[in-house]
């Protein structure tokens, strides 16, 4: 960032402030009333703004109180336009950093703003200040950035194109195999795949060459740099899966791994993550994967108590073995707002992670609400629908990656038919993972949209 | 995690649901009721468990509705344990794996357990579940958990111990300095300080050899190590702040950098921030660093209804530029919990975050609050009274270490006195940075915190 590479290209913020600078201007373009009209404290009453219009688009702006309000055919509905909000969202030199972007003064730095004018010309919004500073938003600025909607906004960062789709057997597509030569060619669909579904089989990525330990080398240290940068924890930047060949005590090979998410003793669990098969040559063993926000949403239509319970209550998870000690309370549905209540009733709120983990769950408060006991049996219930589970048995080669704060993993018992024929203490079974997070698949999703130019087919 | 480097060491979850299996038992010493006083669903009448007591502790077992009361000079208090709690705690092998500590079932998969036994016997609390499972409490065990003000269990995980102090100067400890050379041999006393404070000073950290570029080599990666472990970001594992002599633009570095915390764009903000002085042959770059848990604490005291508006509105942060595109929102003050109700009025509502940065924040919704405004004022006037600024000029191996998730940092103007005598373009600045995850930080600090023992003194 540029805030650290290099510090002579920046202008502070304290510097710009003084009210008493002389104004500086955008362009040539932007009217000038340097002379204020109204005091410093004084709200510009209504009736001081004279009602302008322009023929571009339509626009008209009628004055309102404490604000403007601006409509025309660019705009999907009338934008209430408060002085403070567009004092606050000026853009100019002085106010947004020309090559940093950095926003040079703070929100409340200006509290009850006093126009002197405001005016449409140009194609733009243009609001002079009583302190003499001039204001210009471009019409796509307002377009962005001023529906209270906020949907231009979000598609402005893609949000609608990346956003998260529950998904049971049935509206799982294809694209969840992708061959990882496609990946290196092209990885927004693969990104895509990530972000919307929480599950993508990569297959092909190396393994021949992989060693065991935390530094590798290891293909999945090649596939992870694809998506963004490695999350280290104690376990390592890698970490092993390995199961020998013991013909003594097969048995304890013979077992289930029930629906989990890695670490959820941890502040901040990791985000995604990765499991490279790197040698398979057991039975059984199946991967399977569930979308817990799709049984999250489900449980919302059928059981609205229930929902809110999980929503609202800590869960604790701990590890406390082999020299390390980690706890952390997190509410199994933690949605994106703190609040229940959705913008739309008949949708369910959105869902920021799921928080499920029983093997690492620490024993509850005693005083937990009675309900958890039959809301945790109900989502339960659904996560174990047969619809629901995605199943693949890993190859040699292949790697899954799964969105570990939403997608929940497991693993079908496995044996070994050769045990008896094999070398004892052989390596039967060999995955290889890491976790990565998940801002920097984010960002590169963005900028590949962006230099797309069109989010159409996708 | 044994759960990844050797599955061969594990029991299932699954395998040990059936309650058809044959009951396992702890010891000999666990009471054997294997046939069952009451159908699986018909809840264990209040008169149906005599009354127990035992000698130990003057413990005394008291049966009622739904569970049973436990109370005994071992207490603080009498302990209501619900049938439902007592069944999802069960410590025994078949429930708890013995060497893995993982849970081996549900919570939810004994909804409504049906008792037929319990009683005091041998220092613990023993039930016999009808459906032949026993299951036995040791006091330690119940003192831990069941303490439904859940203060026991905090101690136990050194929550006391390690818990955030709000600081202004006049808090802040002399322990905020501390030798590179004593943090080698002694960590503690430094992790307490960072936990307690989010602020520490080493002085002496290697530097002489520090290089450029994201992969050092750099002291700071040593006294990063030493903390926790890097979390890499788009900026590299190790970045370099640096300013440049130039005598032809000596202007551009008198400024400031306003008080702001880093990577607030991102849905997870790097937690520990490192700066290491490499080179300083400037005057002035005084680091500032403020509390912002204790402004927003005093927020709460003077302007409940600014704390609150603070509290629930998500502000937009952004950073779009240089071939990047990330964007998240975050409340300015993040609770622990997501109601605001404490619970003790007079008390704060526990903060987990604070997420100020203005450098980097986006336009605001148009439909925000006008509180949002005047609270952010309020909350910028607080941020920046003179008590609460902690102020160091870095000097050559001393590494500012600091909570980037509480604690504001910023710098004052610099200049060059011999920029006109030197060379131009000659280094006068230079900081090497990282960040470091928090949860290996927690870990690490109770880890020596339970080898110490008792944590009498610190």
């Amino acid at each position: 960032m540029n805030i650290k590479m290099n510090t002579t290209m920046h202008r502070g913020a304290s510097a710009l402030l003084g009210l008493s600078r002389p104004a500086r201007f955008i362009s040539a373009t932007t009217p000038r009333h340097l002379v204020a009209r109204a005091s410093r404290y004084r709200c510009l009453a209504t009736t001081d703004i004279p009602q302008r219009a322009s023929t571009d688009h339509n626009l008209s702006l009628q004055p309102q109180d404490n604000g403007v309000e601006l409509s025309g055919s660019f705009f999907p509905r009338p934008l209430k336009l408060s002085y403070d909000w567009l004092r606050d969202s000026c853009q100019c030199a002085e106010c947004v950093h020309p090559s940093t972007k950095q926003k040079l003064f703070r929100t409340g730095d200006f509290v009850r703003p006093v126009p002197s004018d405001a005016s449409l010309a140009q194609g733009a919004l243009h609001v002079q200040w009583a302190d003499g500073h001039p204001s210009v938003f471009s019409l796509d600025f307002i377009r962005r950035y001023a529906d209270p909607t906020g949907q231009a906004r979000a598609s402005s960062h893609f949000e609608d194109v990346m956003a998260r789709r529950p998904w049971d057997l049935s509206r799982l597509p294809s694209e969840r195999f992708v061959d990882f030569a496609s990946i290196k060619n092209d990885p927004l669909p693969a990104y895509l795949q990530l972000l919307r579904y929480g599950i993508l089989i990569v297959r092909g990525v190396p393994h021949e060459s992989t060693q065991r330990g935390p530094e590798g080398p290891a293909g999945v240290s090649e596939m992870a740099g694809l998506l963004g940068l490695v999350r280290e924890t104690f376990y390592g930047k890698l970490w092993d899966v390995i199961s020998a060949r013991a013909s003594t005590n097969i048995a304890y090979t013979n077992l289930n791994l029930d629906l989990h998410m890695d670490l959820q003793y941890m502040q901040h669990p990791p985000h995604i993550q990765l499991l490279h098969c790197i040698k398979n040559r057991v039975e059984g063993g199946t991967s399977v994967f569930v979308d817990a926000i799709k049984a999250a949403n489900d449980l919302w239509e059928q059981d609205r108590a229930s929902f809110e319970v999980l929503a609202q209550t800590p869960i604790p998870f701990h590890y406390e073995n082999d020299g390390h000690h980690l706890h952390h309370s997190h509410p199994t549905i933690q949605l994106v707002h703190s609040h229940l209540e959705p913008a739309n009733p008949s949708v369910p709120p959105r869902i920021a992670h799921i928080n499920y983990s029983p093997p690492f769950q620490a024993p509850l408060p005693p005083d937990i609400s009675p309900l958890v006991y039959t809301a945790l049996r109900k989502y339960a219930d659904l996560l174990a629908r047969p619809e629901g589970r995605f199943e693949y048995t890993l190859a040699e080669g292949d790697c899954a990656v799964f969105d570990n704060r939403r997608v929940l993993h497991a693993r079908t018992a496995f044996w070994d038919k050769n045990a008896r024929e094999g070398k004892a203490e052989e390596t039967n079974r060999w995955l290889k993972g890491c976790y990565v997070e998940v801002d920097d698949l984010l960002d590169r999703t963005r900028v590949l949209l962006a230099k797309r130019g069109s989010t159409a087919g996708l």
